[in-house]
């Protein structure tokens, strides 16, 4: 039984013990498991949120990691629940868009989840640790859950891709604010052409308009907004050693304008 | 020497380093500990809070392990250090009542931790670090640890059970109120005859009166409020997709009367 | 390949994946790696608490522990990458004091990071992930990582020694103020001579005196301030469970009066 890893994203917060009885239920059912804690504090029922984690970090995992996200606000309903094969990975959670960003990074195998056929009691409020938990043991031990598997088509997704509104000029939305403050839009740099005018020259937002285009925070004074690339590859605005997001008081989902040029000024 | 799992639940918070220095100290004395962190975000000095986090989550890990409790405002005091043993497995910390839901649940065999037998400095601001870790460490790699041990009677309780105040009417409290507002009371449904007039009809506490029981939150509407039974058996108060606690202005301790019925309405 | 400890200290919070980011890369790079999570909470870009939370808790790892601390405003900038061997561990992490601590305790071989040398893409915000945890993962396997370091002198420090104003009157300043609200000054018990007029007697800030020397919370009324030895050998000012610092209006770098007599009153 080779080592798994078995990688948590929550937005369970620690202090009740969910997280806990998952990790229990884990290591019961496959004692050599290796669990990984990415994150408990995705903000509570914030689908996006969880979704953005994931994919910040999803890709850095080695060959066979298994990721089981459970943010679920409609856990108990008849939200589906999914298993995810990538070529890569396995991704395990509720089928309500916490997957968009692999849905559009990674080609995938989809698979319904038959609860039904699952042995034991489930808890209508707990599938993290009823139903998520002991697939994802399973799964890492090495065992067939083909038997509790149904291929399924078309999961949940609320990515938007940005749309171009005339030459040079694209309508993004803030996909993300993370714990810094950046402000992280949803634009991919390898999305733009390789060449041409291709340089972000302008961000406008409701009650701002950014032009600066730096590499990295660094290269700004202290306190300045600036657009710059981010680790991932997303568009950001950024602001050196402050927080740019309630600087420009901006929330995820807002409209920004983008205008490209031929290089920077 | 086998692989032992060391579960740790803190109020310390992580930023300081004082969680790091216990799992460095476990590892210096047991290279081969499999720590897992249940919490360190138990608020500070909340020892019942600390109590509900071990007992959400126990019963699932894997025979022989250890759990570290160490929500312990008396440091340093004459409050007693406790190693509880149950027939799967070992509880150390505080004896400040940290345990009273194991001790409601499991049979234990109690000891009092004879500090003055240690070897080394003690802080007497740290058992965490110098009387808790160094012993879970020492039992999860197979060292006896009875030379540091003497059988113990009455550990500390702030258990209190339900009082029934007439027939199917019942005086419950507030147990604890999780990270998504739900509000926990002190009855299980176990607890409760397995047939007759046993199904839950009606719940008020100070200012308000729930009377809609469902089995899982997204029965209800957004918003909706209703009792349920929770995932380790407790019955609740859930706001779907809300935090109830806030909207009810519930609060640990808070009496709330419960009125069972022949059937659910 | 031997199973190396890495822990990790960072400022990121973990609910945007970038902590996932390094952790993915590090099993990636060193499947046998064993990642211990130090903390994630240290506040945005606040060195000085990187510094005491690494502190805090370094000297109870095991030979050969690796430490990551990624407290880094700077990313991006020319701030130096920085590789400190001891004799016992090993610390990576950007130079901008969030070493400070370890310089004054240990003797230290100093380099600094060609990241110029590095294989594969750097993103010029979140050398955490491109630089410092390939490095660690590398290290950690027992590969050289020789070629990637030249020997340097002079890593920044912020560590300021208390002053002797008089015989027995020392200025200390605030060092770090704890989760418990517990405030941290910059003198350790031994540093003072170890016989003869070496007794904290009183403190004095700038709006509090404070006479009561205790050697633990509990020998305190509830509420009771009180000056004592902290768990590292700091002096410290701490409030029987309540918040010392938020008492006190006590912030990191306020100078506080030290006076020292020949026997405790």
């Amino acid at each position: 039984m080779r080592s798994s890893i078995i990688a948590l994203i929550t937005d369970f917060g620690t202090e009740d013990g969910y997280v806990g009885a998952m990790k229990g239920r884990i290591l019961t059912l496959n004692p050599s498991a290796r669990i990984v804690d990415i994150s408990h504090e995705i903000p509570p029922f914030d689908v996006r949120s969880g979704a953005f984690c994931l994919f910040n970090s999803y890709a850095y995992f080695p060959e066979g990691t298994i990721f089981v996200v459970v943010v679920d606000p409609g856990v108990g309903t008849r939200r589906r629940g999914l298993v995810l094969l990538s070529d890569r990975h396995v991704f395990i959670g509720p089928d309500n868009g916490v997957f968009s960003l692999i849905l559009k990074e990674e080609r995938v195998q989809a698979f319904r989840i038959r609860e039904e056929q699952l042995p034991g009691e489930i808890s209508p409020t707990f599938h993290g640790r009823d139903v998520f938990a002991p697939l994802a043991a399973w799964k890492g031990a090495g065992q067939s859950i083909a038997t509790y598997l149904e291929p399924v088509g078309n999961p949940e997704s609320f990515w938007e891709d940005p749309k171009e509104l005339d030459a040079g000029k694209w309508q993004l939305r803030v996909l993300h604010i993370d714990h810094f403050g950046n402000i992280i839009l949803n634009l991919r740099r390898k999305d733009l052409p390789a060449s041409g005018a291709n340089i972000p020259r302008k961000l406008e937002g409701k009650d701002f308009v950014i032009q600066r285009y730096l590499k990295t925070f660094g290269e700004a004074g202290e306190g300045e907004l600036a657009m710059m690339w981010d680790s991932s590859g997303f568009l950001q605005i950024a602001r050196n050693q402050g927080h740019a997001a309630e600087t420009l008081g901006a929330r995820v989902g807002d409209p920004v304008i983008l205008t490209l040029g031929a290089s920077s000024k």
